[in-house]
């Protein structure tokens, strides 16, 4: 099972786009529902969403509110369930601050990178330096990735998830729900 | 690393509503997307859509072709590699026919579920099942999952993909992703 007080961070600034340029990217509703989902099943703390953009962050405000007080949330209590997990932020360093504060405990940041990185560690080596009382939080961007100074900026950075080949072009969504499997299940 | 000749099969019909009655689903474009960007990466060798309703599968095969012929595979190539995994088919039967005239072998089915079955059987022990030379299809179901009469009719079930609680509404997305990682790379 997942350590105690973990949490994910979706992110939308810093990223990249095929060109690995550094950009700001959009909101994608499925995000919110497919990785609110998988946090609730494998027992995430909390899930946080990250856009700079007043309107973005709005929107997805709309969103969990449709699902969690409005007509979504009667017509389907397991969406509601999940979609309670999400809270909107500004930036990664007020997710940082947010759980810090809560739980009055440092805080580590783990990068996820479809690419492979010189520092980069198996979930399994993750998990055993987990085993300490702080908090941590899982990062995943969208578009092309997080932005390389983002993931060189984190605590740990996992492994790319891999098939046999070279192709791992995964959605965010699947990305995060197989890393979470990997901590919980394996 | 996955077996031979490991298909992927997403059912639009027989699957169940949250009243566990038997019904057809409409088509989610976001399925087609990521299950074969996740095929893709841990090598399956093909991705059926099946759906009866000729409109619906009119629909898949513009999806498709966008990505694989139109615009879509201009811009991306990796999600070109991806949506060319794709064949639709009206029925599950005409996926098994496919595949047994394909390879000239014999092909087993292999049903998800999110509801443990009596005879549901561990990915690990899948793949020991699968060290043969027949052809496998994993069938998954869209809305609320498969029909029981379609989960008894196939020769194997996997267990569901649990966290350490009760609570496992995962997307299908997000599921037929981590089955596929359970059986590369566990």
């Amino acid at each position: 099972m997942l350590s105690n007080n973990v949490y994910l961070a979706l992110i939308h600034y810093p990223v990249t786009n095929r060109e690995n340029e550094t950009i700001g990217s959009a909101l994608t509703t499925i995000d919110l529902h497919d990785i609110a989902r998988a946090a609730m099943t494998f027992g995430a703390t909390g899930f946080y969403v990250v856009t700079p953009y007043e309107d973005q962050q709005t929107l997805a405000r709309k969103i969990i509110e449709h699902w969690t007080d409005g007509v979504g949330g009667q017509v389907n209590p397991y969406r509601k369930a999940a979609l309670e997990k999400i809270d909107v932020t500004a930036s990664f360093d007020e997710v940082l601050e947010r759980i810090e504060k809560e739980h009055n405990t440092g805080v580590k940041s783990i990068a996820t990178s479809a690419k492979m990185h010189r520092k980069a560690i198996s979930t399994d080596r993750l998990k055993t330096e987990m085993k300490n009382d702080a908090a941590h939080v899982i990062a995943f961007g969208t578009a092309w990735g997080l932005a390389d100074d983002f993931i060189e900026a984190c605590d740990f950075i996992l492994e790319p998830i891999q098939g046999p080949r070279t192709y791992n072009h995964l959605s965010v969504r699947s990305a995060a729900s197989i890393y979470l499997d990997r901590m919980c299940n394996s």
